[in-house]
């Protein structure tokens, strides 16, 4: 499974534009049968990519998500793109625990198409995050990488 | 609303234990009715305390939470201790919002009493992130940290 390291734009962007994901750009414009997640070392947030034998919405099997919700997935399941991998149950458990399916539907109807791939890793990953640390969540590597910083301007 | 910065602790912390609260010893003991958010400049991440005038659980009124959902606070309420102040029903509007009210009251539950005061902090803050930010929520914090410490080794 490769790592794959976000990569910074100039300091001066926006913060909601900070950041591009120059070698999947595959995954901001169409959708893929991948799976994907934030996962990070003590330095750098990571985008993980895997390719996917899973099945996709349309096909006659459920998403990932209508599997872990035991609904039938409609043609147009708003998480069907981005939950479609053998792993998609598993990684949808994460985000229904922490943040629920409606909260999370609600959040991706609200978010233009091409963005809601993007929208989607960060929900993961904070939802994983708060499932691994229930207090701190992904707030504990936001200490971690001012301590960082902290000590490098020291 | 004084601005009390988050100071680390000695970097072979564990992550769940690098930051303490020295400032704010009673918020990690005891309840009391202050109100409270994680709040951040570009460089850090700060805790934003301020005093309260407003009501308690028990006292007849409901906390911000059972404010917001127009219910019942019961004696055993358990936002009460942490929705008390006048913001509270718009603090818990964001959280209720972006992770629902049962989410994180099943995740409070699962946490010892003692940390739940930090609990609800970095809930609250990841859920006014992501309010703001739909798409990268607080995972735009991280990125920024990232940058930041990416350039201090350049």
């Amino acid at each position: 499974m490769p790592l794959i390291p976000i990569v910074p734009l100039p300091s001066h962007s926006l913060p909601s534009q900070i950041f591009v994901f120059p070698s999947v750009p595959v995954c901001l414009q169409i959708f893929i049968p991948f799976s994907f997640s934030l996962s990070h070392t003590p330095n750098t947030l990571f985008l993980i990519m895997a390719s996917s034998n899973g099945t996709t919405s349309g096909t006659g099997s459920p998403c990932g998500a209508c599997k872990f919700l035991r609904r039938k997935c409609a043609p147009d399941c708003i998480f069907a793109p981005y939950f479609c991998s053998e792993q998609g149950p598993a990684r949808f458990a994460a985000i229904h625990k922490v943040f629920g399916a409606s909260n999370v539907s609600k959040l991706l109807l609200h978010i233009p198409a091409h963005e809601r791939c993007e929208a989607v890793v960060t929900i993961a990953y904070e939802a994983q995050a708060r499932i691994r640390d229930p207090v701190y969540g992904c707030v504990s590597h936001i200490f971690a990488l001012q301590q960082q910083v902290h000590i490098s301007f020291i």
